[in-house]
């Protein structure tokens, strides 16, 4: 009898027990609170889809990452690895149906076959929010705006770094650079990773030395907005539109109440190819070292791929792993939110009635209500509370009188009947 | 430029777009509070798992429709298609850490490459509810009351159906009948779905003349609890215990206020290997011609392939897709619950901060608010509302007023300033 299968999960996957599942799932709530006041609305899309249309877009890493496989009607199929491609087929595929600008947000699992290190995971939750069919500074001041509400909803006030992906080409282009300006965002991408030396000595080799320091200014963090934009307006007309668009913006962000939240940071280059306009970053005003929590930007044309409508929007991404490991350490995680608070005790023969009738009686006023269903010695049952984090305890006793116990202080009462219990119950904190 | 690629989902999956997924989140999000509330805590497996873990169980139809395939790492593996085999999976893994009895529940998806016909995907949602490690009539209880009281949360009361497993061999066994009770089950399992000749004509195959009338006299509609436990009670003393078993829970039900939902069925089998104790489905009291939409029972052990330990316990699985289907056709579906409730639009030039501001007065003033982004004509802006299902509409005017309109209603009228404005659409139902 000993042919048992090993239980486990596949490398790179795991399991979600309910401390985690909870906490992740009330993350997940706030954020989505915070969407849908902002009249974004939520979608879904498959799992599985065409293998060509999530990988038309696809570099050669993304491919070797993408769990793809033949289905049995001989189809070629693949499990999504992002959220945008399968939005980009999805808004070329329903537009008729769909409100412009289309606001929505998506909040679903995706699946890539990398190397799985510490907090990577070949399956993880992506959080993403889009509007769509916006060229509007309105639209791109809605996004930074919907980061910092929903981050602060979460429980974790950002400081956002904005930047916009057109300033460094358009330095370039004032220099006389003749090369691909792609090649220098891919080093400034790269910027935070390798030794300042080797950052300056790669810029040498692309630019003539007046240009390195004028890369190297731009890319200094500036004291100031009005310092950032007098950088830009130094860069002579090429970066008049610019200017003036992070000036529309900052406009909304101050009639928001958030422009001292929001930092120039033209360092900031994501996306080498996709993003268009604005890009930004978000980091936790106290925890910075983490990273970025949210990110994202204005792109040029959403579903080119599939069809000719230009779709032009901006959006932005919640790492949600990371935002959570950054809200337990700062102890911002809810407990246990919204589970019972209170847990009835079984009687150790199993045989009366008692606790299966006090758990009626405490649920019909109102409260959350877990009984214990087995027969079962007391330190079992207290364990039983304990894991489960239910701070109360109601133990009927025979005569009538009921034993509540309130397990985080360790105090304890004897109340004559289920009014006199109930009342304790909801009058304390718990 | 016409190497588009067409924009479209795989047969049998489908997108969810946004009327339908706030439907079917709220739904999921009462049913989610209605478990939470009972102590039963929520979880999460991977959607892949190792091929072996999910198909140990399988048997040859479900093996045909599993998606499975080689990964990066020459593992093969495979899509969940269910929600019990991780679960059992999960349980064996996990087991020191659970704490015993085991509430929990798990709402996700899973995959079946079976046919797709009307209502049925190869994509859909399961939602399960299960206490193990329990063998008391209190967990059964329990998971009929939970039936009951999280449909009823949900906006649709149901009646169930309520039988035991063990009712029909029982009854064989007093017969003398030597045969494999399995293939007397697998008859009364399809009863539903042939002609009653042509299932009496099968009867006949298997028994004796007599012992077709008793099994008849059993599945016949019983008129109450006391007609049906007093046809166990004729059956002998073989079927003693499973009348005590029911007789518990009935008393438990009756405590519990919900004994006018339960209704004797003896007709029910389900799952024919699987449960081994009492058996249920449930209706819509409204609606039972559209099916059970919750259905469950009692098992033996649930994670036998996977660990010595015996884990026996009780569950039920709701029909998340028909039971919204049911939903809307009582118009019992939340139209746009907890989304935007008010639509500010943007001027036709798209060069005033007006419309932005006035949102922000009126998110300042607790309203849920939805900005127009773009400068488009008024027919576009109303026509975004309606699509969006937005029933309040505000207009600011050049002299400082707003125009404020109840879509649903045709209602308008001007307001002065912003603190009236937002006292009528505080004030006001929309």
């Amino acid at each position: 009898m000993s042919n048992l299968i090993p239980p486990q999960t596949l490398k790179g996957f795991r399991d979600s027990l309910p401390v985690q599942e909870i906490k992740r799932r009330d993350l997940m709530a706030r954020l989505e609170d915070a969407f849908r006041s902002f009249g974004y609305e939520p979608i879904d899309t498959p799992a599985l889809e065409y293998e060509e249309i999530l990988l038309g877009k696809g570099g050669g890493e993304t491919e070797k990452q993408v769990y793809r496989f033949e289905d049995h009607g001989g189809r070629r199929v693949a499990l999504r690895y992002d959220l945008t491609v399968p939005f980009a087929r999805f808004t070329a595929q329903h537009r008729e149906q769909l409100p412009l600008p289309f606001k929505r947000y998506h909040m679903a699992k995706v699946w890539r076959g990398e190397n799985p290190q510490k907090g990577r995971y070949r399956e993880f939750y992506q959080c993403d929010f889009d509007i769509v069919g916006a060229e509007s500074p309105d639209s791109d001041a809605e996004i930074l705006q919907l980061m910092a509400h929903s981050l602060k909803l979460a429980g974790a006030p950002v400081r956002i770094h904005l930047s916009h992906r057109k300033i460094l080409p358009s330095l370039l282009k004032g220099l006389g650079f003749e090369g691909d300006p792609v090649e220098v965002l891919r080093l400034v991408d790269k910027k935070d990773k390798i030794e300042q030396t080797e950052f300056e000595a790669g810029l040498s080799r692309l630019l003539p030395v007046a240009g390195v320091s004028q890369v190297l200014n731009l890319l200094d963090p500036a004291a100031s907005w009005d310092e950032a934009l007098g950088r830009l307006e130094s860069l002579g007309t090429e970066s008049a539109p610019i200017r003036q668009r992070l000036q529309d913006i900052l406009a909304r962000l101050d009639l928001a109440g958030i422009l001292d939240q929001v930092y120039p940071d033209f360092s900031i280059t994501r996306g080498l190819d996709y993003y268009t306009g604005v890009v930004f970053e978000s980091f936790l005003q106290d925890l910075s070292g983490l990273g970025s929590v949210c990110s994202g930007g204005r792109y040029d044309d959403l579903a080119q791929l599939y069809t000719k409508e230009r779709l032009p929007g901006v959006g932005a991404s919640v790492g949600l792993d990371r935002l959570l490991a950054g809200l337990e350490e700062l102890g911002q995680t809810s407990g246990n939110s919204a589970c019972a608070s209170v847990m009835v005790f079984a009687a150790e023969d199993g045989q009366s009635l008692d606790s299966w009738r006090t758990a009626q009686e405490l649920r019909r006023r109102g409260h959350r209500v877990d009984v214990f269903t087995e027969a079962k010695k007391p330190a079992a049952q207290y364990q039983y509370a304990e894991k489960k984090r239910i701070p109360w305890v109601v133990i009927p006793k025979a005569d009538g009188s009921f034993l509540v116990k309130h397990l985080p202080t360790g105090r304890a009462q004897t109340l004559a009947n289920i009014e006199a219990t109930s009342a304790l119950l909801a009058g304390m904190p718990s």
